[in-house]
Parts: C-alpha cells; sequence; structure tokens
C-alpha cells in the first residue's frame, strides 16, 4: 500500500534529530545547555489554572465549533485594545497556531499553488504546505541583511499565476527580525496590487525589544480582505501545551470556509479555551515583565556571539530567537561533535542547525538558530560554551 | 481573490442547519426535545476534573508530539486488555477522533484518489476527504436491509486502480448497526487481496447491545498492515469537550508518515490528555452501566418508532443512533414545519434530515438521524411527539 506523494514530501521535525545525541551525552554524565528548542520557561500565570480547577461541568460536552464565547470575548477585546476591533465572525477558536494556520493554507491552497515564505522560516509551515499540493517558493535573505526581505524588487520577481498569498512570521522565528510599518506596508500593498492573501503569523507580538509597539498586518484598512492574522496563547503567555490558537480575518468569504473545517473537527478543548480566556485578564505588567526579561537574555545572547570571532549576526528586535552565521563549515556536523566530542566542565550545549529553516538546499549549512529560553546566568555559561566550543571545532 | 477548490467542495454541517428554526421557536415559548445531537448526556466521570485539578507545573509546556506518556499508557493498557496489544509507535495521541481520521487520509490520500464509505455515513468524513483532495465512492446501503453493507457482490464492482482505503465506523454512525465478526473479516479480506486500507472509526466500541463485546479490526492478523483504527475518549467516557484521541495501527509504516504531521503541530493538549489517561482508569462497571441506559433508551426509541405506521427501521445494535425512513415526502421540510408549524402541548421534536448522511445526490430525503442522548420519559415523550408530528404532516 502506498503513501500519498504529500506525505512524502514531508520530514519529520529537523528540530528533533538531535535528541538521541543529547541522550547518549547525558547518559555519559554531559550537562546540556539547550539552546534549540522554542519552549519557554516563564512560569503560565496563575489565571490559567485557576480557571481550569474551578471550573465544573457535569458533562465535558463540545465547545461551539467556533470557540467558547470567554475565549472569543477574551480575544476580541485583546484586539480591540491594540485599536483593531475585528467584528464577530472575525475570530475563529483553534487548537494553537498551528492549527489556524493549516485552516487558512486548506482554505487558500490548491495543488501546484504556490505560496511566497521568506526563508529561513519556521519548519512546520513546509509540511502544513506540503499537505495542501502547493509549493512554497521561498523569498531569500541573508545574515548579512539581517534577514531583512520587505522589498518590491525582491519578491515582485518571484509572483505568478499560481502564486496564492504570502506567509510571514513577525516577530520572526528564526530570525528575531521584526518589520518596521513601512516594511509591512510594503506586503501589504504588493497583496492587494496582486490579489494574494497575507498570511501573518503573529504569536510573539508581545516580544519586541525596539520600545515601541509593534504593529500588525490589520492595520492596514486597504487590505482587509487580504491580511489574515495567526494568533495564539502559547508564546504570549507561555501556556504552549494549552493549544489554544486563533484564526483572525476580516474576510468574511475566507472566514465563513475556515468555519467549515472548524464544525467538522467539532471543537477546540473546551476546558483549555476557558484557562486561555483568563490569561487574557492578566495586565499590561505581566507583558512589561515578560519582555524585559527576554530582551536582558536577548542582549545577553548577542553580546555573546559577538565575542565569537567571524559570527554573522545583525542583533535581533523579537521574539526569542537569534539566527547566526557561525565561522564553521557545517553546523550539523558541528553539533553532533559538540554531542559526541566536546564538553567543557562535563558540559555543552544544543542549538538547533539552520539548514532545516531552509527550502533552498544547501543554504544555511554554516547557520544556527539559538532559542534564548534560559535563564541569565545559565545563558551566559551556554554562550560561553558555544565559543569554546566552536574554537575546538576548528582546531580538531 | 480565490478559495481552493477543496474547501470550497466542502459544505457547512448540515446537522447545523436548523439551529436558527430551533432558537426562532424557542423564542415562541416552544420546547424542543432534541433527538438531533450526538453529545451524550452521562456525566463525566470525576477521575477526569480530578486529574485535571491535581495536575501542577510551573510551566504548562508542550506535551511529546506523540502524546503524553501516561495517556499513551492507558491506550496501550486498554488494546491490551482488549486482547489486542499493540507495540509502542502504534498509538499516536490525537486531538480528538477527527485528527486522528484528518492525519490517517492525508497520509493515504492524493488528488484524485478514491475512498470507499458505506452510505449513510457521518457527514465529517466528507470534508476530511475533500481536504484531501480525493473522491467518496459511497457503498450503497438500504433501511431495508438494515444499512448491511459488508457483501464483496457489493464492495468488490466498486473498486479501481484509484482506490485507496475503505472507511468504515462500526458500530455505525448514523445507522447503529454493528458488524458481525464474519462481515468484519470480509472487509479485511477484501482490503488484503487489494491491497487497500481499512480504517475503522471504533470510537463507539463500547456501545453494542448484543450482549457480546464487539470485534475490533484490530483482530484480523492477516490485515495488520492494512489496519488503521481510530478511537477517542468523546464518546465511550461522555468526554467529547476533551479532544482526545488516538490513531492506532501495526503498521509502522503509516505510523511514521503520521509522526510527520504530529510533529509539525506539535501536540495535542496536556492537561486534557491527562485527563484522558484518568478515564481509562474506570472499572468495567462503568461500561456496563453506560450499555445498559443506552440499551434501554434504544429500545424506547426503536418501539415508539415502530409505533409509527410506514416507518422502516431495523432494530439497531449498537452506537446511540438509529436511522430510520418516515412515512413522509422529504425530511427536510417535515423537521421545518416540525419547528415552524407544528407543537404539541407547546413542545416539538428535532432530529437530523437523511440527505447530509448521503454522498449520492437524492438518497436519504425522507430518512433521519435520531440521536437516543434523552433520559427515558423524556425519550418517551420526544418518541409520541414525532409520532405525532408525522400525522398532523401528512394530513396537513
Amino acid at each position: 500500500m502506498k503513501f500519498s506523494s504529500k506525505i512524502l514530501k514531508c520530514e519529520l521535525s529537523p528540530i528533533r534529530k538531535f535528541a538521541p545525541y543529547a541522550a547518549a551525552a547525558r547518559a555519559r554524565g554531559i550537562a546540556i545547555y539547550p539552546l534549540n528548542i522554542g519552549q519557554p520557561d516563564i512560569a503560565t500565570p496563575n489565571e490559567y489554572f485557576d480557571a481550569v480547577k474551578n471550573f465544573s461541568t457535569p458533562v465535558l460536552g463540545y465547545a461551539p465549533s467556533d470557540g467558547v464565547p470567554e475565549y472569543l470575548d477574551a480575544v476580541h477585546g485583546y484586539y480591540e485594545k491594540l485599536g483593531q476591533p475585528v467584528d464577530r465572525g472575525g475570530v475563529l477558536a483553534t487548537e494553537g497556531g498551528s492549527e489556524a494556520l493549516s485552516i487558512a493554507l486548506e482554505c487558500i491552497l490548491d495543488e501546484g499553488d504556490e505560496l511566497l515564505v521568506p526563508e529561513p522560516f519556521y519548519t512546520n509551515y513546509a509540511t502544513f504546505a506540503a499537505l495542501t499540493g502547493a509549493e512554497i517558493r521561498p523569498i531569500p535573505t541573508t545574515p548579512e541583511e539581517g534577514f531583512r526581505y520587505a522589498e518590491r524588487e525582491r519578491i515582485e520577481p518571484l509572483i505568478n499565476e499560481r502564486t496564492r498569498a504570502i506567509l510571514i512570521t513577525n516577530p520572526g522565528n528564526p530570525t528575531g527580525s521584526v518589520l518596521t510599518r513601512a516594511e509591512m506596508r510594503v506586503i501589504a500593498d504588493i497583496a492587494v496590487e496582486r490579489g494574494l492573501f497575507v498570511i501573518s503569523d503573529e504569536v510573539y507580538r508581545e516580544f519586541t525589544y525596539g520600545g515601541e509597539a509593534m504593529a500588525s498586518m490589520l492595520e492596514f484598512e486597504h487590505a482587509h480582505d487580504n491580511v489574515v492574522v495567526i494568533d495564539s496563547v502559547s508564546k504570549r503567555f507561555s501556556a504552549c501545551g494549552a493549544r489554544v490558537g486563533a484564526l483572525i480575518s476580516r474576510n468574511s468569504g475566507l472566514m465563513k470556509q475556515a468555519l467549515k473545517i472548524c464544525q467538522a473537527r467539532l471543537c477546540a478543548a473546551t476546558l483549555d479555551q476557558v484557562g486561555a480566556a483568563a490569561l487574557y485578564s492578566v495586565g499590561p505588567e505581566y507583558f512589561a515583565a515578560v519582555r524585559e526579561e527576554y530582551q536582558r537574555r536577548r542582549d545577553t545572547a548577542y553580546a555573546g556571539l559577538m565575542r565569537i570571532p567571524g559570527v554573522v549576526c545583525r542583533r535581533p528586535e523579537g521574539a526569542f530567537y537569534l539566527m547566526a552565521k557561525l565561522p564553521i563549515d557545517n553546523t550539523d556536523t558541528f553539533q553532533q561533535w559538540m554531542l559526541e566530542e566536546f564538553s567543557d566542565r562535563g558540559e555543552t550545549v544544543m542549538l538547533t542547525p539552520g539548514e532545516g529553516f531552509y527550502a533552498t538546499p544547501g543554504k544555511g549549512v554554516n547557520e544556527a538558530r539559538i532559542a534564548y529560553v534560559l535563564e541569565q546566568d545559565r545563558l551566559e555559561r551556554a554562550m560561553e560554551l558555544l565559543a569554546l566550543g566552536i574554537e575546538a571545532y576548528n582546531k580538531r
């Protein structure tokens, strides 16, 4: 029996590729500093657990397919505060940002269609796109330019009659780069002129370190029919395991199509939506504190990288990732060596090789994503280990 | 901007079509007996809520993509007790049976492929199939034959070079019919001979009223590579809102493909998996009590139907549904009339018109699905209202 050509085009997560080598290293007594995972270590606000504990019902029934009212109210309230109110029906509760994205792609993409995505990009986009039968056409960027891509001359030549949408992550994963309002307008204008959807994954919106609040693609009125926003409580409230997200658009036609899928899968988990609704009641001081913490770590990780001769990296403005070009031949080989051969005082470090974030073969081979989700002092040591590792690796 | 041809082939849930008419009726003070929804009214075991309340962690992190260990252990344990142990890796935790099914179809079906499904079938299968680009080829059944379909002469002529799988629901939704072991063997044999997958949706397994435990498609050793089982805690433990299910197969190649999708969507909700694991600790007395309750209702609903002249229905052996041919011209028209024109002592009844369960145009127009998820006395009254309604409708 054969499998679908779509699933055969997909790959197992490259982020998990080194797990067995890490396990072996730990078995040898080596302590590993994980800079490879995007799992925040910030505590989940008690509001989530309290709401879940206080929820009581004799029968845990299906939630409405479009979402639990309290959760929808909370998301609508959040966007009102953001200055971007969305009409009822413009928000659908989803099983994390992941489901919101896959629903959006299913509604838009046919076999053979093309989806523009700046590379490097979040690796799982490749799977969600492949399952629709569409192709990802990467918008090229470079570490030297800080992975910026929002330029007409870079994007327009890639658009053809099969192009349906531009998928962006802003703030960026893995790059950490944040689009300026002017750059966002370029994307919005191109989308309107060429009749494309802009799918804007803004799950890291609250994590920007430039001082001012980040703009949302929802802000461009002329592009209201083009813009689809992917949102989630996972990173915003450090609640990845809740699997509660949202699909947001002012294109009522698109939302009507999306509702078909939401009804077919019945609903997102009832209890988690109740907890997620409560998360939105935390005050601005929560975001301020978390932002400050991540900004300190960003500065620490960036300073640590800059101390390594030959590293190419522009200081990122958002999310909790850095993408850097390292002074080594191949990050895959380097990571394996770091786990099998290297250790300093019984410690080593893990990062994510860059190649997996690119659709273009051969790109990113000497790049790496660093997730700065460790406390200050451990992060300092992790960056020191990376520096020592690179030096030893190149001398071997 | 256009939408994908796949999503345009999908429809909004026909089960929800009459919601606005029902709301209007309620606004006029009419009480409605709902026989239209598959939402059990049996209490969710406290084990779920206790486990959730006792769960404590500073950071609600991602669960493993294949599932929370306690939940996987619970499902493995359940299948061992069933006499069908499955190796590690043969069970993947999913967001309800819905996600398990859509993952299975994504792994198997390409654009233009064909999926055999006995009709009438669970309406959402159509959406999940359409999103893969494949076509459903219905296996015809009739109310007169009790919707039985597991016969070579009925199935084999429908198989061609594009046929990839047979999707069955056993016990059946909407029919309530349960395959005999001999019938299941026919399906297994055909699948093995023709190199097809058998996707067996067995979420109603515990609800059979023939006395003996239902067989699972997992029992046929020669078909181990062909069989994929869809499972869920939703109906089994009256926990539909937990959205926790499982994809189960001994075909390790298929499970490896499925894991790609599980990794891409990161994980199913952590807390709900913890609760679901606890649900599996309830004893056999729980199932016995629930089974007895549903059997009483099945008998009540069936007896009520049999009192209506001209109704065609074989007594169903499982799940909590009846599918019947009614002595009326069109169930859609009838349902709307029941909500807009009819009432007896300020009460009326809702059922689900049959047409939506068929892929073949025009089939099921005078059929209806009745979900017997009401307590005994209310169910009695609901069936009485149905009888009175049919009589008045045909006299109008």
